[in-house]
């Protein structure tokens, strides 16, 4: 894997500082630049308390073109109501301004403490000046000025091929933990050289963030700034790629990889985290009841407590299932962890294999499997488990 | 409040025992016995990984009369296929033999380890006894054999009047953390003897269970063996009390306080808990919406960790009611803790009232008031804090 080398995509340049909106003086503030207007697609937070960067950059983004991310840690402007829009409204002209290119096509995105306003006098010190500042070889920066209680940057890259042209796909991210409301949020910012077609960005964007960023739980809290950009500068030359083609569907599994190892590395770094779980669920009647029953999993205190414990307390895992709400016939269902089988039609299968699977459950990364044996559905989801690290971060952060 | 010198319920006897189905030896086996048939309505766990008592006794509840109730703590008879039901019905039929009843008017219920057979030799040897030995005042010996992880016994009495004769309602409850898997269960019984109308005692009971242990959550997990049953054995000599009456107004209030009450004692016993938080939500679009955003910040890990951590955290609560599903306009949100408003129109109120609010956190019990400013609509819950002892508690149990 070439993920160590690759530090930039063709026709994308980025910089970044210290604004000093992180009282650590670490890097705080960014800036993505395309050559050219990128096509771009966007997921966003669900939250119906949505940030100021949230509320300006989505109907941008909603029109399909973006050349530049503005990009702040330290502090999310999320709570900050009026003057909250018009400070992000403010960050984006600032770098619009800069770089001599419309406002509209100017995404901003905010991380960190809720409910504080922004120090406006460092975005009006400190934007200006990146803009000449730009370089082709600089994403490590970019990774590093987004971090707020991460204890590691997160990037990945792949490459690609189409029309004979080799392309490339690179995404950084932040987050430790679905979210930490003061300081705030799951940002990913995805970048590819390619030509893409407006509806296939689209789709293709929001089937990745389902299977990766949808599919991890820290938590289960979902944050006021939560954003995933996509952005396609089409440098590379190739024709638009479209959906239903072979183009489309080798674009798909490498953004889905680049997706699903970025989210694997905010669950890593989870608050606390000493395991990175996947929770296999198949059988199910719909790939939704299997989501469902995964997802119940995933976020149940009890079972993630007995991940850290190390206990394979299969009894906690088949509760969860019972009342995620998905179709269950509890004298059915089979649970594995990793290869060893410790529950067939609903029972145990003694202390023997209990010893075995304790064995697994120490290993840093696992699965574990339920078969419900009622249909062809099937979901995953990865989970951390439940810590005392995880309670100490929460309960003393502000402290 | 006369609950400490309440040791029954005219016409109800009891009596319990140790059988060794705990290991320490302390008194796992209890009978609960009403001198005639009493009308009964039940609650039960919508767990779909039911435990077979629960399986056993529902159709019987359903009928409507109950005479005498079998409880064992130790083991919970869940996840044990067709010999768990076989057993459940055997424990059932040697009580009617002892006590020379209808097998159809026992109710049984079981608490404690899943997925191990009972052993049914100990109840062979210890249930036929029993009968010889009720009592009318031994209620405790009741509230003491259904602890499993419970720090204390929980019993909670009131006294009412009706046509000018008084009668009682007694309650006695297990719990600590909504379930613990593998030692199992929330369990209540609510003895009366007044005699109340079918469909009557079915609504009364169903609303208070959702005002009391419908709006409480250590850790949102649900047990396969969740069981409330309310016995009305008629021995006050009262016209039987209906829907809409006066006195069906008067014994639902008495039968909410008795089971907020018992509620209120499993939270304060949730596992590792130091604080018992009520979450009232208020001014929501409905009752139904109060109830979404109220369990949502009642259920945060995040807001948890806070009350823990004694940090007025409000983003950590605006940001669970964003995500509750719950219609919120984030710029009309009042938060207050106790007295103190720390959120006025969705923005913080500045560090002197959030330093109040942190006087408030450091008591044992307060209340989170949220208003939402959209309607009428209003619901609360009961939490606990998340704390290390949580953590200790599930993830050593085993080992």
């Amino acid at each position: 894997m070439d993920n160590e080398t690759i530090k930039g995509v063709p026709g994308f340049r980025f910089v970044a500082c210290s604004a000093g909106l992180k009282k650590s003086g670490r890097p705080d503030l960014a800036l993505i630049f395309s050559d050219v207007p990128a096509r771009c697609a966007g997921v966003f937070t669900t939250n119906k308390v949505v940030a100021a960067p949230v509320q300006i950059t989505l109907p941008r983004v909603r029109k399909g073109r973006c050349q530049a991310i503005l990009v702040n840690s330290g502090n999310a402007n999320a709570c900050t109501g009026e003057q909250g829009r018009r400070d992000a409204l403010r960050c984006g002209a600032l770098a619009a301004s800069a770089l001599g290119i419309d406002e509209d096509l100017v995404a901003v995105s905010s991380t960190g403490v809720i409910g504080a306003p922004l120090a406006m006098d460092k975005f009006e010190q400190h934007v200006p000046p990146l803009a000449g500042q730009l370089r082709p070889d600089a994403i490590d920066e970019v990774s590093a000025a987004i971090m707020t209680t991460d204890s590691f940057p997160k990037r990945y890259a792949v490459t690609g091929e189409v029309d004979g042209r080799p392309y490339r796909i690179l995404g950084v991210a932040k987050g430790a933990g679905m979210i930490h409301p003061n300081m705030a949020t799951m940002l990913a910012f995805v970048l590819t050289d390619v030509e893409l077609d407006g509806v296939f960005a689209d789709q293709v964007l929001r089937l990745g963030v389902d299977r990766s960023f949808n599919s991890i739980t820290v938590d289960r809290d979902t944050s006021t700034n939560d954003m995933v950009l996509l952005l396609a500068n089409g440098v590379a030359g190739n024709a638009e790629i479209t959906v239903g083609s072979d183009a489309g569907r080798q674009f798909q599994s490498l953004l889905d990889e680049v997706l699903l190892e970025l989210a694997k590395m905010i669950v890593r770094d989870g608050e606390g985290a000493t395991k990175l779980v996947r929770i296999l669920v198949q059988g199910a009647a719909s790939d939704a009841e299997a989501r469902l029953a995964a997802c119940s999993v995933a976020t149940s205190s009890l079972v993630k407590t007995a991940f850290f414990g190390q206990d394979a307390n299969w009894g906690r895992i088949i509760a969860a299932v019972g009342y995620s709400g998905a179709q269950v016939d509890p004298e059915r269902v089979d649970i594995r962890f990793g290869d060893v089988l410790v529950v067939r039609d609903g029972l145990g299968t003694g202390k023997e294999l209990e010893a075995k699977a304790t064995q697994v459950l120490k290993t840093p990364e696992f699965t574990v499997t339920v078969d419900l044996h009622l249909g062809e559905g099937q979901a995953h989801y990865y989970t951390s488990d439940l810590t005392y690290d995880y309670v100490k971060i929460n309960a003393d952060y502000r402290s």
